[in-house]
């Protein structure tokens, strides 16, 4: 079973993570069931020289990280990805994003929840969608 | 349309995204519509302190670039992802991990690849399929 | 190419599908982008004795329908799926389900549309998201 | 909990479903973990007159079911499925297909089997990827 996690205490546990320090991700709201987060945009993001665009796997552990956040604020404690999809709409430049996390469904085994990624003109630039697992 | 990209230039090609370069891949095999990609193991890639987990979205990154890589191995330029499928299956520890990449089908349209992530001891820690877009 | 439809037309090519007819499936709604298709119930639908619920490969088809005639409704001729992904969130009885697709993209290679299936009591049963083929 | 099936009475299992007579579908092979199920074509399959294929909701139907009873075969009882994914290789015409489904994990919470689905050539159709809910 997942540790505890109140919705007080969501930004600790997402900033408590290394690998969300990296992406340097920011929660930037938190209700039940939904976050906002943001990701500032940093170098290390770019897929390469000649496509000066942000990695589909920044984008991938973006919508991964809103998605489990969504359920933690939803059920109320850490819950481990079971599998993640995501739609890449259009790239994204050297930009701030901001990944929009709700979750659909809470089970007693699973949760499900819904993710849009958008760009500094507030368009979308990816969807996704995951499946947590909730059993305890 | 995408960069042309041969096989012999697939190397300085995953090398050259600041992307790849934060997760240390190293190309270890490439044919054609197939290639094999490892990762070592850094403390940036972990989920959280009462986590010791490899983040799942390090792992969808390096399935995304080794299923990307088995279509430009395939089709000979680079291509977009359109979307990204990640089963996680088991979690990965502090451990080097390796992914398989194949090209299933390589389209006028789209290519369709599929990679499985192996974890120190072999055996399977995800699978992923994704599609990427070949047209012209 | 697909061949050109237009919104008029929906409704005809709708219908016009042998397995639309055996799914009992109608047009409710109509805009562009955008469509409403109803599912009466029939026996043939059970998934079995003891599970007295609708298949989930009848859902699946239905979702299917309703993505690819949103984006049939918004580009303007016939697409061929390339992927599809269902989430089951409730089990549906013997009861009417309709499932309302949008189109959340519409590119030049390809268009992604989102469905969500409500129930009798206008609950969501399931949602889905497919990518379809644009490519001329 | 689901229902109890053992490997013996799988085909009766597959056969007591409506909507799988509807389908046609037999059990041609079943191992632990592993089953391989064959649908006759019939007229009801097709997407439409102008499209004399098998409609995408047909094959996803028979994916669901490939998957699901891989995952009976596998851990011994009656499972619902908690996601499904598709991609489409190629149209199928008039043809008799053959869907391998193969467990690839099966937890205490959820299973993972992936499907192929072969035509008349034996050339692949589509694959497909299910998530089951394995929480007794």
């Amino acid at each position: 079973m997942g540790r505890v996690i109140d919705l007080a205490d969501l930004e600790a546990a997402l900033n408590a993570s290394p690998f969300h320090r990296f992406l340097g991700l920011r929660l930037e709201r938190a209700a039940r069931g939904e976050v906002a987060v943001a990701m500032a945009f940093r170098d290390e993001f770019l897929a390469g020289p000649e496509n000066p665009y942000i990695h589909g796997g920044v984008i991938a552990s973006l919508i991964d990280t809103a998605a489990c956040f969504a359920v933690i604020a939803g059920v109320g404690r850490d819950v481990p990805t079971l599998d993640l999809r995501v739609d890449y709409l259009r790239p994204a430049g050297r930009e701030r994003l901001q990944a929009v996390g709700r979750m659909i469904k809470g089970g007693r085994t699973v949760a499900v929840a819904d993710v849009e990624v958008l760009g500094a003109d507030q368009r979308a630039i990816a969807v996704g969608r995951g499946l947590f697992s909730t059993k305890e």
